[in-house]
């Protein structure tokens, strides 16, 4: 069986990135790529890895083809996709939106980190959130509306988010975590986008070091919404720094966890009276991602390396403890382009669509 | 139908390349990884793009399950080859060797640039020439070969010269070039292979760039047999320099082919009295590579980019003409752990195992 | 006037920044090269930056001819300083010693990180630290002591305790800082070193980050060293988290600093009423740094980059204040092998000679 | 003594080279930067390498100030010199012009590969060509006219025909060579300047290799005029390939050059039976830049690598002798940025200004 789908804004970094996942899945047919500005202009003309196999050419964004998908996948800034979003859900189109505009449950919030007011509340409320290690229950749910022949809409998670979520959660789940949470973060260049600036120029990229939106930046809300369904506090505080480095993709995520005096107990196997060591952690880890393929919690003291999941939807964990002060430091490398972004999405897809969760999402990261 | 296979030197980079390859094609099976120096140790605890998805240890090179193999792949430094192949042979076991043992038809050019005697050099004889875009014929022999349940070798065309050839190639065969051809090369790191050395040193490599082996790289006598198959006279002189510059996997030869006066005409579209023209050279080359899917000859005036192949098994081919010297440049872009070894082997593979020539290397180049 | 000096360990990446350094040194007249492994090689056949401009050979360590220099820098591994000091000393040679084996004050810390036992605790008690901002006194105090014609040590502080401490030490010494301090650094790949390994190579290091030695690295008992000597309390925790990434030069510290309720009084200008605003901070760090031309605060909302220091001596520094939980985010940026090894003992050895403190140390970075 | 300086167009790459170089020399004065767009904007505010250190403000390029400095230098887009320099010349002013608006002799020339007619033709023909290696005759020249009070006119080299004819000319000068000459040139990524563009993205730029302006670029015209001062007949044809990979400093030039047969003889030491040995092209190699110290002929068989002159004004060149094809390859070392562009201009100004030429140009690259 074939899905149709399509992509709007295709020809950013994460658009091209859903062409190339989707163009090895064996279910998804790609049907349509659109993008405002090179309308008219053939895919590969833009993007040379398609060259001599591709055919599709690029039509702008209100494309009528797009209604005829199965699904589409939004590749778009933040706040473009208020206004595709609802077309689509109408016209009884599954949309997979990779923008931040569903991403937050209130939409206050949205507005206060986003700056516009969100057209669309009645369709934030019915979003499932795309990240299915940690949002299982949601995805499921959005299968069977799909199974009914009802259209989805999966809002997926950001980059930074997915990796430093994946880091944190089970260990917050267990109850293990109280106190203010530091995730400090490096991305590569691939996360600041497409556009041509003196930030991506690559003379000042290469061979340097930066944080930046130091305290503000946009995926703090989301992480903190994410925690929260954890049983994490928000008002214990969540510091979270972002890191530019001379990569293309990867992002590594260091998260420090303040755990609970005693806080090998709850949760932990072994029962309350259990020792808080890096052991009984790495077993709740251990045990908590026991079914989801892609994420991979090292053996300790191994720590991620971003090259090893490069390019595929894995996420990869490493923990150590900082006994003097009870902080269990979780390291988590992901692709932001992928498992960050478009992999995420396409997994989100196939669940959605009943498929196997790994279909299309089996390549092998490059050794070097 | 799944072929079992085995690669011989599965540590090293290019062996990493076939893993990964291998692991991602639907008709082959990886029973065995050999590495002397890491037997017994599990392939995912060396390679950490594995982790949690591959069950295998290496074994020593002589492991004796590699003669239950349909085939098996050679990844082993130059010279070392010389011993494995006749076992294997013997055996009954098709061979797939990436080194250069059994590249050059003469064992004394052999025994020149690689100084040591060839044991085997009724097996040179018999070896079918690796690169199938420009030797067909060889590998359909050695398809009907192994049909007939005889064992092949291959011996598969080295990085460099498998750029250069396939930008050099169409215009040779067709009677155009007379002259000393000079090709100058650019390899990214992976090609100085696995070994922690001063050259390899990030520290070194990083934001510099280089010539080595000048005058004198061992890849020079396989360029000119490969050239001479197509009527290239090595009395002409061929002058070849490599260069290292800071990525990790890509390779961009260009080639500098004078034309005969008047060459516009032998083998061109149009008849002898053709003119010179970069049209007409670009006709050739498209004509030559018509049926060739993983050549891609780009319109003019475009040039190739290393990063669109990076990862697959793709060559890409630009043209331009020097008027006044009548020089025509090819430029060809490849990735050189993948065309120029890995992938230009599960290539041959594909076509001895009667498979469709690009099953299991259809995955996309990351656009980014 | 012109004083010699001697390198011993001059082929590694500190040992060549030293040289770089003193050859453009008006003052300083180098000597001395030594290298155990490469005695008898000339300085330029190994280091082809001196090509046509040095005529110095490397001799071995033990060599007499230090023992006729004014000073000596030791550029060698841990442990490796401990058998040289005492003789350097002992003969009236000063040393600027760029190895750890004299930072730590308690000889106990310093067996406990390094497993060695310390052979000279008497020579611990009189060495200076090499953090000219922060211990003004202890170098002022050397260079007394060398005026009087007595012979002084200087530990030079590691590369990341110098970024970290640089950041942190401004708000501790005002008394603002209460409760565990995170430090997150990231650095370049020179912070490795010279020896070619797995880590160190090209194709390993290129495109991938990582975190190493979490929760364990030996520079943490030095930045709490010299962090207690601002007041911090080390029972409050050190959780210090360094990270590798694809560059040669560059060090960025992030440093998590939880202020104290009310903190923007005690010692804040403005009393201890003020509010604990990041314009308090700021100005306490401009006070602080105000006669140190290496250390640039920057303004708000700016953050250094380490390109803009890549190759100098200087540290930049930026702030931001995280006001849900009264964090304030320092972030300093130096390059590894100058501010944080090189050029730092440079600066000291400036000092103790009576030089201004900038001599030879006044070269811009490169903007690209 | 101390002569005052203006960079126009000091914003940009080559500009923000020229300022690092300037406040590095001892005996100039920086008075004027300016940049149109940035009038008003202070300079380190836009090169935060300057932080705390510089007090200038950008000022447009028509500021007056400019009229009073001794020297201007101009690092303008090609065609912006040509209404720039004649006003300071006619002021009195003494220009280095980094601009390709001054290099050409022929106007008609310039106007066929700049597509704009030369409107000073007259200022042409009395510029200074500013590569002092080869002419250093036309250099002393200038020094005489600026020695008499009168305005000089310095069209300093480009990146490429500095590299190429650095490494070409010692050979055509001796009556060596005979033929088409092949440049095949590799440029760091500074070299495509500061506009950000896709080229220039980081993301793209990174992790590949290219050819460019492939038979078409326009330092073409620029080499072979240097060429032919040293006799080399432009019937003969000159073909030039650009390519860039992914470092910020840095050109390598490959220059295949034919040699006559018996062309061991002209003007070789030993006279006009001396075999073609690489021996004797070496020698002759040592014996042009004998008094040269910027250009450093290594010992055969050494190559150049570019980071051993990244950040200064030396260029070293190796040799190699292809013997069957009678070919000499030289290839050249520079920074395109120092020796290619700002560094040499600073070379220049010291000759015409009676200053040592190396004169703020002894700073040693970086070792790594």
């Amino acid at each position: 069986m074939s899905y149709s789908v399509g992509i709007v804004g295709a020809a950013g970094f994460v658009g091209a990135e859903l062409v190339r996942l989707i163009a090895g899945h064996p279910d998804f047919s790609l049907e349509v790529v659109t993008s405002d500005s090179l309308a008219g202009t053939s895919l590969a003309a833009v993007n040379p890895t398609l060259a001599g196999r591709e055919r599709l050419a690029f039509t702008p964004h209100d494309d009528g083809a797009l209604l005829d998908c199965e699904g589409v996948f939004l590749a778009v800034p933040h706040t473009k996709a208020l206004d595709l979003v609802p077309v689509l859900i109408d016209a009884g189109v599954s949309v997979f939106d990779l923008s931040a505009d569903y991403r937050l449950r209130d939409p206050q919030v949205y507005e206060a980190w986003y700056g516009v007011r969100h057209t669309s509340p009645g369709l934030l409320a019915q979003a499932a959130f795309g990240l299915p290690e940690l949002f299982r229950t949601g995805l499921a749910q959005a299968r069977l509306t799909h199974m009914a022949g009802d259209p989805v809409l999966v809002a997926c998670a950001g980059c930074y988010p997915t990796a430093s979520s994946l880091a944190a959660y089970p260990a917050i789940l267990a109850g293990m975590v109280e106190g203010t949470v530091v995730i400090d973060a490096i991305s590569g260049v691939t996360g600041a986008g497409k556009a041509a600036t003196e930030r991506t120029h690559f003379c000042f990229a290469n061979e340097s070091l930066e944080a930046y939106a130091v305290a503000g930046h946009r995926h703090t809300p989301e992480i903190e919404q994410i925690l929260g369904t954890a049983g994490w506090d928000s008002a214990d505080g969540l510091v979270f720094t972002p890191h530019l480095a001379p990569l293309n993709r990867g992002l590594l995520a260091t998260v420090y966890l303040p755990l609970k005096t005693g806080a090998g107990g709850k949760g932990v196997p072994g029962g309350t009276d259990a020792p808080r060591t890096l052991e009984a952690m790495h077993a709740v880890y251990k045990d908590f991602y026991r079914d989801s393929r892609f994420v991979q919690v090292l053996d300790c003291p191994q720590m991620p390396k971003t090259a090893h999941v490069a390019g595929t939807n894995f996420a990869h964990i490493g923990l150590a403890f900082h006994e003097q002060t009870g902080t269990l430091i979780a390291v988590a490398a992901i692709d932001n382009l992928c498992k960050g972004a478009a992999g995420q999405a396409v997994q989100c897809a196939n669940i959605v669509f009943d498929l196997p969760e790994a279909r299309g999402l089996e390549a092998l990261a490059y050794y070097v």
